[in-house]
C-alpha cells in the first residue's frame, strides 16, 4: 500500500450510514438548493452515492411515474405489538467471526426503513434519512415479485399457459432470442440471453436497457432502442434456454409485456386491480413509465414500507389478508416450493448456498423454508413461514448488489426469527 | 373563400368534444401503444389538440411531479343532493343571439368533468373522456389561486408585507425587473415585465419559461435557462410597476419563491400542511417539478375534482371547512373584495367587463359578488357567494385561453346560479 490519498482507505472508505444520511448532507435543501447539493437525473447524479440515499425515497420527483392506487377502500388493519428486546438480538454475519446486533446491522446495511411482522403483528418499525413511514421508496427488483406472483395466479386460473413460448403471446419477440422461451424459463430466469447485469462494467448491457427505458439519461444522439419494448426487441439468444438460471432484468420487462397481452390492461392497472385495492394499502403506489408509457416491470415501484409489509404477510398467509383471498393458495404453493437447486448453483451466489428462483422469487431452501423478494442496494421481503415472520425492508446501500448485503442480513432474519419463535 | 382543402372549414375546424373523446381516439392505448396513438412529452404532442385531452388527465406519466399529500385524515364528506333539472338550464352565450342549454354547454366547453355544489351539497357531477372521478387532471393556472390564497393568509399572520419589494425576500432577483416589484403588485399582476403569454406567438417569452421549468421539453443545445429560478433572474422590467393589471405567470412563481423562504418548506409541502391536509382531501395532488426539484407555482397542480371542490367550498364558506378553520377570514374578504377594476381595464378582457384581480384570483363584481379561479384550456373554480353556489370544472379545449371559452361558460354558471337560487 502506498501512502498517497488517491490509495488511502480514509480517501476511498465509502461513507457509512450515519455520515452518508440525506438530511445531515442537505440534499436537495435550500429554496432552491445550491447546484453541489443537487440530486438530478440528467446528470446521473440521482445514482451515484451517497446522493441515492435522497433519490430511492424521491423517485417520483425525478422522473415519470404512473399511479398504483391503492382505490378508495377502508385502510386494512396492521396490528402492533411493539418489542423492545429486539436491537440486542445477536448473529454472526457471513465470513466473520464476530458478532452483530440487530440495531448495528441496520446502519450497516444502510437501512432506510423496516418494518418486521410476527403473526401478522407489527413488532418492529424503523425509519431513517429520507424515508418516513407514509412516503414511498423504489423497491428495484422486488417489483419482479410482484408481477412473478401475479403470473403465478394467472397460471392458476388457466389464463397463463407456463408451457407456451413467449412468440404465443408476444408475435413481436419472435425474432429476438427471448421469443423462444417458455414462460416457465421467463419465470424461472432459465432463459439464456447476451445480457449482462454486472453494474461494475459501462458495457453491460444493462445501460442501454436503462436508457431505452428512460431509468438512465438517454442522450439526443443515442441511436439505440428509444423504449423498453424496442430494447427486448433487440435481445440476441446465447445458448440453449432452461438449463441454469441467470439472472437478468428483462425477463421481468418480457413477462410484463405477456401479462399486458393477457389481461389488457397497463400493468399498474394490474397490480392495482389485483393486489393494491385488495390488501387495503395505506397510500398509492408509483410506477415508473418509459416515454411511451411502458411500465418498468422488471424494478419500477415504488411504495410505502407497511404496504410492502402486507403484501409479505399475505403471501406468508396463503394468499389471504384483509379478510378475503386475493392471490390462490396453489400459486404461493408453486412460489414456495421453488425449482431446481442444481440451474441455481451454476450462478456463483456465495452467500445463497442451496437457494433456487421460482416465479421471480427467491427460495432459500433453508431449515424454516424462508423465501425472499430481492432488490438492489438491499430492498426486500424475507418471509419465514416456520417462523411466522415477515421483514420488509428499504435501503440505500453504496453497494449495488446484495452479494455485499447479505452476510449482515440473512444471518440477522435468520437469528431474528429463532428469537421470535422462543416467544 | 376558395374552394382548397387548406382553406375548407371542414378541414380546419378542430374535432368537436365527442369526436375527440380520447377514449374513442384510441389515445396510448396498446401494448404498447403503436406510434401514431402515442401521448409524448419529448415532441411536444401531449400540448396539441385532440391529444392534450388525454395528456391532462395523465400528467404525472409525462414529467416529473411531487406529492401534495392528503395526509392519513378521514376523507370529509360532501354531501350529495343530485338535482335532475340542471341539464335543461338555458342561458345565452356571449356575443351570440341563439340560446344554449347547460348539457350543450359541456360539450362545446369540451367539458372533462364538472362538480357544482350548492349550500355545500353536490347537486351535479360529470366526467368525460379520460378523467374519472378519483383521477387527478392539470388545473393549470387555477394553482395560482391556491399560492394567492395561502399568500393573502401570510399577509394576515403579519408574516408577508405586502408593501416590502421582492428583492427584501429573495435577493436573488434584485438585480431582475421584478427585485423592485412590491408583493402586492406581485400578487394582483400589476408589474410591467417584456414577458408575453401570447400562446400564439412562437417568440413569446413563455416558451422560454417553459423550456427552463422543464414543462417543454429543452433541446440538449439549449443554451437558455435551465430552471424556474434561472429563468426570473432574467426578467426585465417594461415600464413602471403598479399601474395595469398584466396577466404573466411568472408573478406566481416569483411568489412560489418568497414563500419557500418566508415558510422554509417546498411548495408540495405548504399545499399539503395548509390546505390539503385540513380539507379531508380524498386523492392526494401531484405538483410539476423543474430539474432542479422547484414545483411549477404558476400552473403545475393536478387533483381530483371533488378536491378542488372543496376547496372552493372552503373559500366561499370564509376559510371554514371540514369542522375547523383552514384560512383566515380576513384573507378571504380581501381576495372577495377585489383590486381596483380601472387597473384591469386596460388589459382588454372583453368577456370580463368591470372585472379586477386581487391575490390570483378572479373577481367578477358582478351582481352575486362572483370569483373564480382560472386555468388554461378551460379549468374554474367559480364562487356565487349570494346563490351558495361552487363550481368546480376541468376541461381540455383546443382553445388555450379564456376569451374564447367564456362565452359558453360565465352566462351559464350565472344562470345556474340564479336557478339553484329560485329553489
Amino acid at each position: 500500500m502506498t501512502d498517497t490519498a488517491a490509495s488511502s482507505p480514509i480517501a476511498t472508505e465509502p461513507l457509512a450510514a450515519a455520515a452518508s444520511d440525506p438530511n445531515l448532507l442537505g440534499w436537495m435543501q435550500g429554496s432552491p438548493p445550491p447546484p453541489e447539493r443537487q440530486v438530478r437525473f440528467d446528470d446521473g447524479g440521482m445514482y451515484t452515492f451517497p446522493k441515492l440515499r435522497w433519490a430511492y425515497s424521491n423517485i417520483r420527483r425525478l422522473m415519470p411515474t404512473t399511479s398504483v392506487s391503492r382505490g378508495n377502500g377502508p385502510v386494512s388493519v396492521l396490528p402492533r405489538a411493539d418489542r423492545d428486546d429486539i436491537d440486542e438480538v445477536m448473529f454472526q454475519p457471513i465470513g466473520r467471526t464476530d458478532s452483530m446486533s440487530w440495531a448495528q446491522s441496520l446502519d450497516a446495511n444502510y437501512t432506510d426503513g423496516i418494518v418486521v411482522l410476527h403473526r401478522g403483528c407489527i413488532v418492529h418499525e424503523r425509519y431513517f434519512g429520507a424515508l418516513a413511514a407514509h412516503r414511498q421508496h423504489i423497491a428495484w427488483s422486488v417489483t419482479k415479485s410482484f408481477f412473478g406472483t401475479i403470473a403465478a395466479s394467472l397460471v392458476v386460473e388457466g389464463r397463463l399457459d407456463p408451457q407456451a413460448s413467449v412468440s404465443t403471446y408476444v408475435p413481436e419477440l419472435a425474432a429476438s432470442g427471448i421469443g423462444n422461451a417458455t414462460l416457465r424459463q421467463v419465470l424461472d430466469m432459465t432463459t439464456s440471453l447476451r445480457y449482462s447485469e454486472d453494474y461494475t462494467d459501462p458495457e453491460a448491457e444493462i445501460w442501454q436497457h436503462g436508457r431505452a427505458g428512460g431509468i438512465l439519461s438517454r442522450p439526443a444522439d443515442d441511436a439505440g432502442p428509444a423504449s423498453f419494448y424496442e430494447y427486448l426487441a433487440t435481445l440476441r439468444q446465447a445458448g440453449p434456454h432452461g438449463l441454469t438460471f441467470a439472472y437478468k432484468t428483462v425477463n421481468t420487462d418480457v413477462l410484463g409485456w405477456v401479462l399486458r397481452r393477457i389481461t389488457g390492461v397497463s400493468l399498474s392497472d394490474l397490480v392495482h386491480q389485483r393486489i393494491w385495492s385488495q390488501l387495503g394499502a395505506e397510500q398509492d403506489g408509483d410506477l415508473m413509465v418509459d416515454s411511451t408509457g411502458t411500465e418498468f416491470a422488471g424494478g419500477g415501484f415504488n411504495c410505502c414500507l407497511r404496504d410492502l409489509a402486507r403484501f409479505g404477510e399475505m403471501v406468508r398467509n396463503d394468499g389471504f389478508y384483509n379478510g378475503r383471498r386475493i392471490v390462490p393458495t396453489a400459486a404461493l404453493a408453486d412460489i414456495r416450493g421453488g425449482a431446481d437447486p442444481a440451474h441455481f448453483a451454476h450462478a456463483g451466489y456465495v452467500t445463497l448456498p442451496g437457494a433456487s428462483y421460482r416465479d421471480m422469487w427467491w427460495v432459500l431452501h433453508n431449515e424454516h423454508g424462508a423465501y425472499c423478494a430481492r432488490g438492489i442496494h438491499g430492498q426486500g421481503i424475507y418471509i419465514d413461514p416456520k417462523a411466522e415472520m415477515v421483514i420488509a425492508r428499504f435501503a440505500s446501500h453504496h453497494i449495488a448488489g446484495n452479494m455485499g448485503i447479505d452476510p449482515t442480513t440473512l444471518p440477522g432474519y435468520h437469528a431474528l426469527a429463532k428469537h421470535l419463535m422462543a416467544g
